[in-house]
């Protein structure tokens, strides 16, 4: 080993989900919008000005802030906004969770919290789900240095009721709260309105999930000012210039179609509602999911022989090998209507159930 | 004060250069090409399809990695890319400085280094430049944690030959070099041929300057495979979607054209060169600059006042209020042809200088 290599950050590496090239597959495994991004977004993308793109954007990424600002009727010094929620919670964690006690997620939960506490070496401690895969808000009347978990939780799908959030942020009102809404939008209320009433509480949502823009990078934080300023502070001195050019003239146009926005996920809703009923069907087993994915076992076949004979016939869920508790699950975004026909007809076969009427 | 404040990462706000908004003006601070970028980037944009954006884009950045490899001749493995090269350098500190001993880097240099260094708790020292604003490699043979420093130095512009940089490696080799290659493409040698002799050898460049997409956020480090696959695991553990497809997709065609790059390169250095005779004329005193800025004081007028009379004429200029040893400079970006008549045009008869030819 060269001397140099005794003070590298030594980091687990993650490995982020499949992105499969070849076409022709059914991508049902991170949890993608199956429909394209808002009219508007082609149209800014015709017009766009690449001449611009010599010169360096927005730091303040002030147009897109004041968009976001508008659809939450929050004001701009409300609004942060990062290179998609990975990047807006990494500089939460850096500029918020900086105690010596330890910060409480849940233990099933969104796999890059601990990735990220490690890294940054800040103490946690993971609270159990009960058996029902829900969050006990009594869990969390402990001593700690900051709490965040995602509403609804993945990957389980599973929604906690406002008044359960807002208990949870009651009793914590000495450390920051973050709640990771990154599936909000498809069956379940925001905490954006809690923001204004405790100014320890920060929301994060994306433009990955709802907004049919994930290859745009797009995330951001909506809470008091003073938090919006101080996470600001941490970011210029990290990287002033974050967002792109592209990503700030499309953004505008993505979230500001509301019309869109209401018509997809609704869609995606109802495609999620009929899935569910067949995978009953088909004999799976899941809690009532507010996301837009299923997440399933079954109650004969193993989840991994699922997950491969999926596979095999071009359909790609995802299939988590650990923790312990959660590897007989397979989760399964959710497509357009004839991507999960698709799906349902193959388990049918698979499962030889053929009495299912599509 | 409340309670969660205590635990909030304290950092000096930051406070980026100028982006004016206004038209009309030149804008000549902050080291912008006045080139547009390649035709490729144009037609990449044309053909781009943006139903795409609803997926994900490639984490491991195959595509432009793949591109920078060619164009350097060197393999996929000995490329990382970030959001820019602050991003890029950021990640490289989280990575590679974690010592007990100080980091070290001039002391009149870029700004971020010191940023970098405070928020991430890495101790580091400074080393002067010497009276000619030139690093003196000898002064960096001391204990320490690693090493940084732009080649050309930022704000000097001042260039240090391959020979004395290798010195400098030499004499470090139980740490990691990191070389700051922004500017080298005006005039300078790059390291990149030294990462394959020495392995603790990292080179940053970065699309924003010679490659006319500072609105496109791509910088890049180049280094010993191993060190690479280092970084990747931090940066995997931070965030693993971070160059969005727009990026990936445009910054292909910006690296491909090296015609237009050695084309519009060029062009700026003979701006350069003619800048640099006429603002001697005028009584302005500098240092040769290899970099597409010109650093310069002014015999008999202060800087600021100078800062200050180009600005009532639209003509934006940096102005470094410190450190001390530099606050009677002003920075000036070599802009187009017209560009820089205007402003010397204006300083003719702002230093009373009516003699001058242009």
């Amino acid at each position: 080993m060269k001397n140099w290599e005794k003070n590298i950050r030594k980091v687990v590496p993650y490995t982020p989900g499949e992105q499969p090239k070849q076409a022709n597959i059914i991508k049902l495994n991170t949890n993608e919008n199956p429909y394209p991004p808002a009219k508007g977004v082609y149209e800014a993308w015709k017009n766009f000005d690449i001449d611009k793109l010599r010169l360096y954007p927005d730091p303040s990424i002030g147009k897109l802030r004041d968009e976001i600002a508008k659809f939450y009727n929050v004001s701009s010094e409300e609004v942060f906004v990062g290179v998609g929620s990975d990047d807006v919670i990494a500089m939460c964690f850096m500029t918020f969770f900086n105690d010596d006690k330890p910060i409480i997620f849940p233990d099933i939960t969104y796999s890059f919290y601990d990735v990220w506490a490690n890294m940054l070496k800040i103490k946690y401690k993971q609270i159990p789900l009960d058996d029902n895969f829900e969050i006990q808000t009594e869990d969390y009347n402990i001593e700690n240095g900051g709490i965040i978990f995602p509403n609804p939780n993945a990957p389980t799908g599973v929604l906690m009721p406002l008044e359960e959030v807002e208990k949870i942020i009651k009793n914590n009102q000495d450390v920051i709260v973050m709640i990771d809404e990154a599936y909000i939008d498809f069956g379940g209320e925001s905490a954006i309105e809690l923001t204004h009433k405790y100014d320890n509480v920060l929301v994060i949502q994306t433009f990955s999930k709802s907004r049919s823009m994930a290859g745009a990078r797009i995330g951001y934080a909506i809470g008091d000012k003073k938090l919006i300023k101080y996470l600001n502070d941490v970011k210029y001195s990290f990287n002033s210039y974050t967002l792109n050019t592209m990503a700030i003239e499309l953004g505008v146009k993505a979230i500001e179609d509301r019309e869109y926005f209401e018509e997809t996920r609704n869609k995606i809703i109802k495609t999620r509602e009929w899935t569910k009923e067949k995978l009953k069907e088909l004999g799976f087993i899941f809690k009532d999911s507010k996301s837009n994915f299923i997440f399933a076992r079954h109650e004969t076949k193993k989840a991994k022989e699922i997950f491969e004979a999926l596979k095999e016939e071009g359909i790609i869920v995802r299939y988590f090998s650990n923790p312990e508790r959660i590897n007989n699950y397979i989760r399964i975004t959710i497509g357009t209507d004839e991507e999960m026909k698709k799906l349902i007809k193959f388990l049918c076969k698979y499962l030889e159930k053929n009495q299912i009427v599509l």
